[in-house]
């Protein structure tokens, strides 16, 4: 198995078409991390959810991390780390362009109003206002490992190309 | 759709069968989240790694998030958050036991050895020594979202069972 560095526009592809990863927020230095579905628009990821501990710790401290991976197994996989800060785009004047484009986004994957709404079924958040946010990324980092085999080709696909 | 909360006997067993997961760190507030595999035993998961970023942060900070999830479709996922701290078991006398512990339980996940050592590779850490550490679990939640139907299912299997 060899692990390389992905470039920032691997990244960018690789966290657009997954489109689901890790949120990581942080209240007095203690982490929590939850799954999330996103739509990424340039340097962008938009999403939705309804009130609770992980927007109350957002509003708190707007730092965040993102993780992104698909592990096949051991020795082939991809995962992509981004830092950003979390952003409210609330139901106002100030803020309609960017939350118009967000539900543009969002749309495209519809299923998730459903799933967001169902989440607040287990706590009786039948009624909760849906909240729209973004995560303007600041840092994006990511490592790929291929098995040698696989890597050897790609290594030959590329020189191929340069030459 | 309906999502409910798994009993913590649940979300145990579903950490333990899974062995993979997010782990979060925090410094300065500042979220860290990246995927690692760990052994499940006693109420700590125990992992390996060699000396990185997770590692210093974990140092100057031991509180810690994992996120253990597995996602089957939108409607169809099983995800537990624990809290926890940090804790080395450093090569000496005083650990020794709890070492031992540890690798007996890292032993029969051995691909993972090979794994954390090739990631060395990618920052030139060939030779660096190997870190084992735990986390002590705190605190666990779970949730489980099931299609209606096989809700319905289980319900109904529970009832059986209780009568």
């Amino acid at each position: 198995m060899l692990i390389r560095e992905m470039t920032p526009q691997e990244c960018r592809a690789f966290v657009e078409r997954v489109g689901f990863g890790r949120l990581g927020a942080a209240r007095d230095n203690q982490p929590y991390v939850v799954p999330f579905y996103f739509a990424y628009e340039s340097g962008r990821l938009y999403s939705f959810t309804t009130l609770g501990k992980k927007i109350r710790w957002m509003r708190a401290n707007p730092k965040v991390c993102v993780e992104v991976d698909e592990v096949k197994n051991h020795f082939e996989w991809m995962s992509v780390i981004l830092t950003g800060r979390f952003q409210e785009l609330p139901n106002t004047l100030e803020y309609a362009l960017e939350r118009q484009q967000a539900l543009e986004a969002l749309e495209k994957r519809s299923l998730w109003w459903q799933t967001a709404f169902a989440s607040g079924q287990v706590s009786g958040r039948h009624t909760a206002e849906p909240i729209i946010y973004c995560v303007h990324i600041d840092t994006v980092t990511g490592h790929r490992a291929v098995p040698d085999a696989v890597e050897s080709s790609i290594a030959l696909a590329e020189r191929a190309k340069a030459s």
